[in-house]
């Protein structure tokens, strides 16, 4: 199966260039699924359901989300109605949606996707993801029922997410990390057949302090008072993320390689 | 001139891939000046006198520490007789060592190295590191008493870094990241002329967590609960940094790329 | 039913202060049950079984532990043959021992004792103590199953440990913190008749940083370099709790007072 | 000197307090210095012009801040024109107002009141306070340039206050924390002359969370999703603090004790 993750579509921007730019993508890489992390589609912070709509008309089949997965409060009510949206795990014992399904691909194919949140470095505190992606891998074991399992670890700490990819490795296809906005040099397929990339980095302008305009957080940093209100940058945004083939049999990775196209980083395709 | 910089060297194999890779590494980009962040290079916390040795007869012309500086207790008294070996400008106020040196080039060119820790996730609470860099940079102007300069910002927030790339944009030649020991996709000219990298990764064996035998971190995430020490992994290193070509009247960046030979990582030279 | 809880014993100064003072306390106060902290008895860092035998010996029914725990590692064996001694819930999944125990008292009556830890502030992340401390509850209803329930709240930020004093309101008898190691001058009964005391304080020597002797813990906030090894100070210690009478049939707290015995702090004893 | 210092004055309910009982009391304790922190006195905000009017006129010689202490914008702008109002030595290096500053007391005396912030467990970085407070206190030496010092130690972690009451011994005449909202029983002289107390506690309604109506905050923590806007609470208020006499001539401090007036909280008052 031919899997495309996208990383956290940060505001305008990068909602523009899912639009422009994933049904093209979707095409060339000739993707079976697509997974998008939507968490800051909206202004910078949330989901809204119109937002989430683009992002399915563009080619996504799943939107996972974050730590900001109900910043936009009409999510709240929104979630249950779609279930291709996914929340975090382990983001609160009375959260409205789910952190885990298995979907429906071409040809019979199922692929369970997995969301949870780091404990690590969090403003928030979350319980335990291991115990809690532990428990989804087992209910849908790879190459049992299903052909593929995505596991999106939405963390700050690059020990955690390479932990949890290590945890998952050679029971899931693929661990991917998200939060950070940047992405990392480091995808790889582990010793048991795991993708594994630390984070997809962000779909927006890399012209920015993550995705945000610089001004307010320089001088936060700079001058450490607050004067006005983050904005996601509106620069041309580079599309993020990682591609993943697996073996539809055992549900292992074959290869991996980084996605990013437009904006100011440097381009990546799969060769 | 044309600057290559190494992330965390970690343990053993960090070692040993610097001393076998980095003389042919150095010869073939005909790098002028090496930098290689050592904070990580003997057993995975801190250097010592002899390890430094080895990083600078293997081809390096200045090392920088981190917050691991001085976990070897004999870098204590070490680093005041070779001043080539920095630590954070804002380790502690009381700290042996400094912070911001110029080094001597070839064809009498003079570059300027900096380094700071962050403050956002970090253990130990450390002062602003703006104020202090910008100190540094103003008492050695780029195009002025300098011919380059490359900060190591040395952090874990992404926000941070980017925000010091951006504080320090076409004041320094260089500014990359460390401390994460992920290497990131994101290396760019910003638009004043310095070139950046979120984190450039470390020098350590990828099979691991971050650089660490993956057994016992794995353990204190699924049970909470430690057993035995940390201890670097043995796998073959991957060396990873960035590589950057400035302009020796201005100061700017003319281009950069990411570095990364050797173990795991998908290789990645200058074009 | 008269309860006498003393916070964070701390290393020998601690230790000694409660063998020579707690059987007189204990006599005065006429207490029926008598829980003590014992995360900090043996330097300062977790509990042997010898230690906690002292404080058995000494007139505890109960020991409670906290992120201490298990610093000694002797009580990863000890804890599950001795069911006097509680950890924390929600310590970690796979800890040995128990967090929760009803126990018998003269007279037929019985008292739960529960202990959480907090998720603010705490160094490592701890799963959610509000649902476990909640399910206890539950399990074991005030004036149903126990005559008395007492919850040691062991967490860093006063206001999670009131909230979870308002939480239990009601349905606990006493809710008191410990880990601050510093006696809180608020002890009262909420309106829904639950004895609270954000901080127990510790039983240790108050001429001390958190009861540890000054030099090294100075040294590293003023010069942000360790050296030494922290060690218990070995001033005389105050004896530092809280004590609460209730009402056998309801469960709720009639009236509560700080106790303070010894050593450097004002004394306070129930009128 | 007779000196007064009152905590964090929790919104209208705490500002009625100040203003119903403050008169009296400084009468009643012939307090010749009050200071009271300020910070929450504005909605549990920051502080407007208007209400640091009120806390003077009810009896207050300097009003202190904190965190919070531009929370209100117009403090920003109001701050340089008042003198008395102090903000933390080390909030930030561009704020506007002063850290520190010697009042006039009657007969010819003078007070040095300064504050800092801590950086431990603090949600922003601060840079060191210890040699930020160290700089004015040599500056001003006691029994020198002034007959009395007090130094409002702003911050969270019980063993950072604990370690700036012993790095002030016998330099300053009071070292009293702030920022916990809870007040500690630990008020004593410390060996060398300095009277302390971890935490003044905040004059405020003690059946909240820390000074804001239960519910928002019980929530947020039950569910792990916020809802609404902390709100602070509105009961009866508890004037909290600590009384200081100290001699005039050393600076030393002779005795101090817990001050707690109405509200919920046992009475407390000097002998
Ligand atoms: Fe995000
Ligand atoms: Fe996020
Ligand atoms: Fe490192
Ligand atoms: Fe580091
Ligand atoms: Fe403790
Ligand atoms: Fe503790
Ligand atoms: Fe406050
Ligand atoms: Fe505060």
């Amino acid at each position: 199966m031919r899997i495309l993750f996208l990383g956290d579509v940060m505001g305008r921007g990068g909602r523009k260039a899912v639009v422009e730019r994933l049904p093209g993508l979707r095409a060339e890489l000739k993707a079976d699924f697509v997974v998008v992390n939507g968490e800051n589609a909206s202004g910078g912070m949330g989901l809204t359901g119109g937002h989430a709509s683009l992002l399915f008309e563009a080619g996504a089949d799943c939107v996972t989300l974050g730590d900001h997965a109900f910043d936009q409060k009409e999510m709240l009510s929104h979630i249950d109605g779609d279930d291709r949206i996914l929340r975090p795990l382990n983001y609160a014992k009375v959260a409205p949606g789910r952190g885990a399904r298995i979907f429906e691909v071409s040809r019979g194919r199922r692929v369970l996707v997995v969301q949870a949140l780091g404990q690590v470095f969090m403003k928030r505190p979350f319980d335990d993801p291991f115990s809690a992606v532990e428990a989804e891998l087992k209910r849908a074991p790879l190459g049992g029922r299903v052909n593929a399992t995505l596991v999106d670890i939405h963390a700050e700490a690059t020990s955690e997410k390479m932990a949890m990819g290590h945890w998952c490795d050679g029971r899931a296809s693929v661990v991917v990390g998200t939060h950070t906005h940047v992405p990392t040099g480091d995808a790889q397929v582990l010793p048991k057949g795991t993708a594994y990339m630390t984070d997809a980095g962000m779909c927006g302008d890399y012209d920015s302090v993550i995705g945000m305009t610089k001004d307010e957080p320089l001088r936060r940093f700079i001058t450490g008072m607050p004067k006005g209100r983050f904005q996601p940058a509106e620069g041309e945004a580079t599309l993020s993320g990682l591609f993943v083939e697996t073996d539809d049999a055992t549900g292992k990775a074959l290869a991996c390689a980084p996605v990013r196209v437009g904006g100011r980083l440097a381009e990546a395709r799969p060769a």
